[in-house]
């Protein structure tokens, strides 16, 4: 696991990312696995983020930090599949994230409860 | 909830939070969130991820897209403190995800299995 | 932990406790955990129910069997906090389960698939 | 979904499903969905354990008795797998229930924090 600054190929993955998943949410269910999540519909998405979310448990559990990071990387990933099928863009998180967190200095726990 | 393309403000952001989080790991619990749970250990870290996972799902069959994108928000936060509270950053995750959907045009299917 | 083989006093536990789940429901909220939960409403009990999930998943990570029981108890809590505040008993749940695997014989995984 | 005071059939019934379960842990693994999941491992049941209280929740959000009655059997059936796996029963779970709720009359707010 490094601790690399961020390149600029990585600061806009999220971006890239959301934009392959949106492309594929129209492909052929049979030659895609985001289309065919999303064929299956909201309920079979949100069944694996509950299934990748306890896989994150049970890794950081085992203190596997390879296994931490790529479990992390599967819940990700099936958020992102989640907003694309809802229509909502990972820049809308990040948004929330930075309002909770940004210039502004006030203080996340604050900013969580308000 | 906007499609907008990332601004260089949040295209940094997951680097800027983490480092936010990071700084945090050492502060006084009694002041900050962030320092709070990580002083209470990974298994009040990993718990808040079980609940803020079960907090989308039901977001999410609720249909409500600034519900669906503050408990994503808050997902992702919490697995943000997981990464900080165990030595490791987003843009591993990041790394993880490119590698499977990267330019080499891999199936995304393929590399989650392979 | 014992394996001995059940109590009436045990056997008759779930229907006891469903009946006194359902005379809590009508309690003053504060003066009663359960008719506090009940009054917060259903998403409330459902995140109490991801939460006690990933608490069990943790006790049985660390191999516990005091917590694991303890976690499990927990979790079978409030899935019977559920069922009364949905108007349902545990009978029905128990009804499901040995139609899955009563004298019929049939084969479990196809009962579950079936 | 009955509202039927419990039979001696179905009262009995955890105990007589843990005594199935424990028999199929050492059937053959290709025979029996208990057996197979047995053989993956912890992990293996664990996944479903997280997976079923998503899916416990997903139904309740859509408010259908017989979703929420069917879920919760998978549910509880897999932290049954999860006891016969780990060598415990369901009548050390119901003893931790009636521990707290029991003829001890105390308060099960204290029971659970104490």
């Amino acid at each position: 696991m490094s601790d690399m600054k961020p390149s600029p190929d990585t600061t806009t993955l999220l971006t890239a990312l959301a934009d392959v998943l949106e492309e594929r949410l129209g492909a052929d269910p049979g030659a895609s696995y985001v289309a065919k999540l999303h064929h299956k519909g909201l309920d079979a998405i949100l069944k694996k983020v509950g299934e990748e979310a306890t896989e994150t448990v049970m890794a950081a559990k085992d203190g596997d930090p390879r296994q931490i990071v790529y479990e992390t990387a599967d819940l990700w990933f099936h958020t992102l599949v989640l907003l694309a099928h809802c229509g909502l863009r990972p820049e809308d998180v990040l948004e929330e994230l930075g309002r909770r967190f940004g210039l502004s200095g006030i203080d996340e726990k604050a900013a969580r409860k308000g």
